[in-house]
């Protein structure tokens, strides 16, 4: 029964199946969905939305927290349905379809986009569907795993679609704290001190009347794909335990260390797992996701409290955590993206972050989003909102990939997201490189010697060698910066058939 | 006569020359020095330790604000005193010396070098060498054109110099607004709402104690080189008024605009001062520093209000203001560059940041800081701070550069400074790019199309259509990306002596 999940009771006559709801989208709008890290996400206006793009041309423009589950992307994107998405995916036949231009897609800091939409540098919102627990008695919406970017979309939408989920659980409702910064330039401070603050309201405030339609759904949310530590992942964590316990005897951070932010993946759940093996204590997350380690954190007494804009769950840990979640209610809160990644508060903080870097050159620059400088992987999320803004700004990822044909740290990157400016330590299952206060030409010799894979370390000191005689600040060699992806694309490998990257084409390899 | 200028009595007895204040600096010591755009910079005291350094060996860690005076750097650079140097630089001397490899420079974000000294992540301050125009009955430091680091260099130092200046004007007592955050992470807001809100004291609170030596001086600040509006930057002056009234139209801002940020340099000069020409009143700057044409918009009683942390002029426009500094007292603040440039700050007023850009490619990536990727110029400086959290983020730069023969628009940037997440407009004198809301194959025709020099607009396109037959999110063709600046360095000059820029070594150049 849904009806005690909507007490708002003039909006009892406004259930319609999802695709009647979905008719209100039409061709050319611009959506914004519920959905941050495959959590909370719209399930079934969606799907009926790419059910009647068979009939009739409905192309839209999508907006969303961040990444959604695993069918939503992917049907509308084979039914056409997106013509523009922003501002992050993280869908395989999205992907393509983004690669092959098809899809315009706008990869944006994950605290930015309401801030673009307030201000009208974005079109305007038409319609928002938002996946909800309950519609309080006032009209309300209670969202549920996930806040994103939901309240400002129905707060801006003209008309707003709400998905009952009655798979997810009432007990999520007094877990979001739902606050809205005041228009600029009469902007007020965020009254976040410490990452347990709660400044909103526990749902979603909009006008009754602009809800158009409910919908009732049952799917559960997407799981995630966390794979289980494995040497190379508890080797990055040992490094940063290490690191952290360097920190706390040099006296730059107590044993509670600082809030701490994670990005999603499975470098990023090892690193917090590592924390189980580890002095620390009375932790506390200021995140935008929290993954299974957050809650074996809690669970052991480890962690003291996370804020953050989502759960994502691995099959296992999302049965338990989800059927009880009542019982983290007082450790936990979940607020919109544009606060739980908002500079100011990342700052005031002293937040450290800790996200994942598809590659990093010898000098601290870090592509978190492009193959081969040209094909988008996901996006920046909200990597750029916490490391330009934090503490202390960790980069991990293991030193090579494809069985070692790829390195992970190259001579110069093919996509800067995480400039040298913001990039304090990186991490590999190699070592750790501490960049704070070091020049480029000190930089890269500590990147080298402890983050790369051996089997790449004589050919990135070659490099170097090489660049070191053609000087500059930042040395390069500008005719081979590149040339490790030109041969991997070619080969398969940044390994050269023979001989060293930077033989050929060097004029007075010798020289001054 | 000095001594109404030290006003704490027990200091006259501290009174010292340049060589004996010189002395409290050794060998290896980290030194924290005033000056910021080569505005109130210590000058008496560095050329003493630059002469001692003919004497004796003396290496020492240089932080500033940004710039200082045109003898500063250049003099401990002959004398090889600086073996470290940070946040920003921009004399030809340093400059050459970074570029050898001889002086490890650490370019950061404006805003957060005091951020890292206070957490201990840089080295501690030894000795902070400060120029003021007095000092109080209490024994705080009245700064004099800058504030820049100075607040925190002296509240951190282990030992202070003061270099009472006496040709800086006594009438700058007053116009200082000295706040520093509290500690992470016990830190509350920083309480600005408004440009025009002082929030802390007129001076620098330091333990009298510490004050070690007076030193007096009476040497002018350096003046800036601003050339005079020119047919480009009048352009570029032009390309921005139209564009902010289009804003003023579509509702996005008034006629007051938002507060202001401009870089230093001739071209950030000549758009503010395109300003006079313009509908816009009430104006008000939250910016880092304040040039000439931000005193005849006060003048002209356009300008409400205006915030920085420094007053750098040319040499006419010097000989005014500072004479007459105590008129504009109800309409200026000089602060703390930390506050200056403060996310939390930027974000919350909305600020309209106006940035130089070295060259920007066809998808937006701005670099503000390395010729060919590795010889430094100056330095990201504020740009950064700025850029992140602006309402609007402008970068300007002239076409082409060296006469035309080099173009400011490439394929690729050799440097990324300023992420394409993080640039919404690109201004040439020949048009400007909006580049809100597109995706990077949208973006590439705004740019080349609009701020490309004529002379270059078919190479690009020709580079462009090529990477688009190649794919991707950001089509390039890597091996060719960074071949404008090679043929460059080899030739002087970025047009191919004949065919195109990426003609030859392509493969399948007519394939799918």
């Amino acid at each position: 029964m849904y009806t005690d999940r909507i007490r708002y009771r003039p909006l009892l006559g406004k259930v319609v199946s999802p695709e009647e709801a979905a008719g209100l989208i039409r061709d050319g709008m611009t959506v914004g969905m519920s959905g941050f890290t495959r959590a909370g996400d719209a399930k079934v206006v969606p799907l009926a939305l790419a059910r009647r793009a068979r009939r009739e041309p409905l192309r839209i423009t999508l907006m969303t927290g961040a990444s959604v589950g695993d069918d939503v992307d992917s049907t509308l994107t084979r039914a056409g349905v997106i013509a523009r998405r922003l501002p992050f995916q993280s869908d395989p036949a999205l992907r393509e379809a983004i690669n092959r231009g098809e899809v315009m897609f706008v990869d944006q800091h994950l605290s930015e986009t309401v801030e673009q939409l307030r201000s009208r540098q974005l079109p305007p919102i038409d319609v928002a569907v938002i996946e909800a627990v309950a519609i309080t008695e006032e009209g309300g919406i209670i969202p549920t795993t996930s806040v994103g970017n939901s309240a400002s979309f129905a707060i801006l939408a003209d008309r707003v679609i709400v998905e009952i989920n009655l798979a997810q659980p009432p007990e999520l409702e007094g877990i979001h704290d739902i606050y809205i910064p005041t228009r600029r330039p009469y902007r007020e401070p965020i009254p976040i001190v410490r990452p347990e603050d709660r400044i909103g309201l526990p749902y979603i405030p909009v006008e009754p009347a602009k809800i158009a339609a409910v919908v009732i759904s049952e799917k559960q949310d997407s799981t995630s794909t966390i794979h289980a530590p494995d040497e190379a992942t508890a080797a990055i964590a040992g490094h940063l335990v290490d690191f952290f316990q360097h920190e706390v005897r040099h006296g730059r951070m107590g044993e509670s260390l600082m809030p701490l932010q994670a990005g999603i993946g499975t470098v990023a759940n090892a690193t917090l797992h590592g924390f189980l093996d580890s002095p620390f204590h009375d932790l506390v997350m200021y995140s935008e996701v929290l993954q299974d380690a957050v809650f074996e954190l809690l669970d052991e007494g480890r962690m003291r409290f996370a804020s953050a804009s989502s759960i994502t769950l691995s099959p296992g840990w999302y049965a338990t955590v989800i059927g009880r979640i009542g019982r983290y209610k007082e450790r936990l809160v979940l607020r919109p993206q544009e606060i739980s990644n908002h500079p100011e508060v990342v700052r005031r903080l002293g937040v450290i972050a800790i996200n994942a870097a598809l590659e990093a050159d010898i000098y601290g620059n870090v592509n978190s989003t492009h193959v081969n400088g040209s094909f988008m992987m996901n996006g920046i999320g909200g990597s750029g909102d916490f490391a330009r803004n934090a503490f202390l700004s960790i980069f991990v990822t293991r030193s090579t990939a494809k069985g070692g044909a790829l390195s992970r740290i190259v001579p110069m990157v093919t996509h800067v997201d995480q400039t040298e400016h913001d990039v304090d330590v990186i991490v590999t299952e190699q070592g750790l490189a501490d960049l704070r206060g070091l020049a480029p030409r000190e930089r890269a010799p500590q990147i080298i010697e402890h983050c790369a894979h051996p089997a790449y370390r004589d050919l990135l000191r070659e490099y170097f060698q090489e660049a070191l005689r053609r000087g500059g600040h930042t040395p390069h060699v500008l005719e081979e910066a590149l040339g490790w992806h030109v041969r991997a694309m070619a080969t398969g490998s940044m390994l050269p058939a023979t001989g060293s990257p930077v033989a050929g084409g060097r004029p007075a390899a010798g020289g001054a």
